[in-house]
């Protein structure tokens, strides 16, 4: 075996202890959150078919999933040919499976495997990589966490009420304070382009349109007359994504003007059951007692882009750190229609880990106890010390407190350090001194400072410590 | 995008609710046990380059690995002759990277890469999945997790004693009693084929043994002769796997043998180390006052087939369930030799999650709170029961309790019906003549009971029967 300098592939990530520690901090206030919500786990393969992902994410989507190589003798099948005709005919010859691309597309292909047994309506939460063979830069991985819930099979809108409960309170929980949640529907931006004439490039003007924030009206503007839009139907186009005033207020003031542009014509779908869902949405928060509607944002400018979304649509924006939504949803009417069974409603959210994970780093929002470092180590005397140090440590365990012994006989001096480097945040002495008077020295790292406590006594000081 | 029955990987798996919930139950009583004994947590990503995983693993290791195909274009550098040559030849040019085959060989490669970081001794604790592309088999995943402690940088003998107590600790804390930790050294091992002149043929050796309890004392014999060992020889090994008596009884007798067999020649290193390394061990479990000795068996016969081990070796077995080892390990001197890094001595062992599965379950010791099913359905019946339900069931959640409201106006039956499937143990119901009286209706589903309770005392009365 030769000597080599090992690597990790580019654009992955080991996670240290003080990583794990808060990455688990965040997932499991996550967690509670969706299961007081009444969701329940699911956990689906880290593999999947390629006829499974494949065509679910449009061609980028495709080009960017990781395919396993068969097992075997992967290429027995791949002629010469196909070499010439290059790397999209051998493909499907040499894998058959890819890693999961999202939480989505394997939710819906469970969906339909099970839908014998499920109890419809289904609420399930899952949190779990997914892995995409982007282009590595800041922020972005080709392994990262998504935490997805969503319920299928019922179109009531008591779950958008509830996803703004759970975002609110996930946030709430991590202590930020400042952040807005941003809801739309899909039937207000269809109102919007059936208004200009839009229809049909759809895509065009919500590409535009999501760009508000950063380029401006002037640059939307700009965007949107190369792209073939009148200037006429431009100005109409703001007039819509610059209402303002309270959620009411721009409920009634779409309305109008949908009125007056003569789009509200079904009053079961488009521009009039958007409106109305979102009346809705937030009667049942009003109903819910809801405190923080000042962080709620009726967004006419919220498009989002997955074509999927079909009803109210969710992007969470934390206002006082510079950093892309941290949370985002909204309801889809088919999502297992590709895998045959249609007309199937659903709502759903997705929290970003890594983005959250940077805003609390940011804001210096990990609490203390989110490092894995054990409460106390034991120093290491000699032989002799050990007989009042291992049933110590034991005592210490069976009442539930993380504790270890320094392995070795060193100096004191290093397993100082050692205590000290690893964030331990107590260290307890029983040399000789301390033995003979049946006592231990209990020392804080951080302050600094020395007590001497009876031996029976240590479990109980610890205890009221810890 | 055409219609398809959607399928998952073979020897792949979907966890749906209630086996997510036991799963966590399992890696929690893990990850605390690690914790309380003072590991720390670490994750290392799914993919790894090939350069790290290659060769790590035998021959039969390196085809089991699962390769990623590299992205784009990624035949671009396959010829027709690399065709004829076949896939060993076409491997390197189409994959850099693949899925991680175990947690030792990706924390050696960690250790190697953070060394100038890491403040040894470092005590580590993973649970990730792991891939193997094996033929799929009961109880044998192409996907599985491992939970691994290891200690690297010491070779303190405690961190023996203490991974004995960790295995006692987990196993007894999810309720299973009738267990065997076996344990015993590879130096006692290299003793025994010194004795019979088996030097160079350890492998031969070790693979019969390990059979003992399988083929019987006649099975091994014939192997053992088949392979070319002459009948003295044979009769001599037994005699050594028949030690019998208490551990220190097997210590004594072996000690005397090996005496006999002239093989304690350095008193520092092989069966001499071995005998004294085992005899520190039970020591230290004295000085820690396990209770637990009768389960603690000094097995002359348990080889472990990895390599690697140089020292100490575990493996556990239930003796109530038909089961392989539920957790196995062992001391390793070398094994971040292979990055670069040789000498780091260190002592780790796994636990075999989908086998400790199967024997909770079919011991039928999962606690009912490893269910995730929230705790109470609030019945939905009408928008003006709403005004009611929405709150009570706010301050339901703020209390930490889990409930959900059926989210339709449905029939009481069918919402009846739904907490039942889904296992939710208590309703809660307001209809209008409860309202009226300012109280709530509880049904506990299981028991199939009601009981009236003030609005008011709802969340109490729920609080006291959680």
């Amino acid at each position: 075996m030769s000597v080599q300098k090992p690597s990790i592939p580019k654009g992955t990530r080991d996670f240290g202890p003080v990583q794990v520690a808060r990455r688990n901090y965040i997932f499991g206030v996550i967690r509670r959150v969706f299961e007081k919500f009444g969701f329940a786990p699911l956990e689906t393969p880290t593999m999947e078919n390629l006829s499974v992902l494949t065509g679910k994410y449009g061609d980028e989507g495709d080009q960017l999933l990781f395919k396993i190589l068969n097992s075997g003798d992967f290429a027995k099948d791949v002629t010469a040919e196909d070499l010439t005709a290059g790397a999209k005919k051998i493909l499907p010859k040499v894998a058959e499976k890819g890693l999961r691309y999202d939480l989505t597309v394997p939710f819906a292909r469970y969906v339909v495997m099970n839908r014998g047994q499920l109890t419809l309506p289904f609420k399930r939460y899952q949190i779990q990589p997914v892995w995409r063979a982007d282009r590595p830069q800041r922020g972005r991985y080709r392994e990262f966490v998504q935490c997805d819930a969503d319920v299928v099979g019922t179109t009531s809108l008591l779950c958008e009420a509830e996803i703004v409960l759970m975002i609110d309170e996930v946030l709430s929980t991590l202590g930020l304070t400042d952040f807005t949640i941003k809801i739309n529907h899909r039937g207000v931006l269809s109102g919007i382009y059936q208004a200009l004439g839009g229809v049909g490039r759809e895509s065009d003007l919500f590409v535009a349109i999501d760009k508000l924030d950063k380029i401006g009206r002037e640059g939307v503007t700009k965007e949107l007359l190369e792209r073939g839009f009148p200037q006429e139907a431009v100005d109409q186009v703001f007039g819509y994504l610059e209402v303002g005033g309270s959620f009411d207020a721009k409920l009634a003031a779409l309305r109008t003007a949908f009125k007056q542009d003569g789009v509200l014509t079904d009053a079961a779908a488009g521009p009039a059951k958007g409106l109305q869902d979102l009346a809705e949405v937030q009667q049942y928060l009003q109903d819910f007692g809801f405190e923080h509607f000042e962080r709620l944002d009726f967004d006419v400018t919220l498009a989002r882009g997955l074509s999927y979304y079909t009803g109210c649509i969710f992007e969470v924006k934390v206002n006082n750190v510079q950093m892309g939504s941290i949370s985002g949803g909204g309801r889809y009417d088919n999502l297992t229609g590709a895998f045959g069974l249609p007309g199937l409603s659903g709502v759903g959210f997705s929290f970003g880990v890594d983005r959250i994970y940077d805003v609390l780093e940011e804001l210096q929002l990990f609490p203390e106890g989110a490092v894995a470092a054990p409460l106390c180590l034991v120093a290491n005397f000699d032989a002799e010390g050990r007989g009042t140090a291992l049933p110590l440590l034991r005592q210490l365990r069976a009442a539930g407190l993380s504790a270890e012994l320094y392995p070795e006989v060193s100096k004191l001096k290093k397993q100082f350090e050692y205590a000290d480097k690893r964030g331990i945040r107590f260290m307890l002495l029983a040399g000789s001194e301390e033995r003979a008077g049946g006592v231990v020295k209990l020392r804080d790292m951080r302050a600094g400072s020395e007590q001497t406590v009876p031996a029976t006594e240590v479990v109980a000081t610890l205890q009221a410590l810890a």
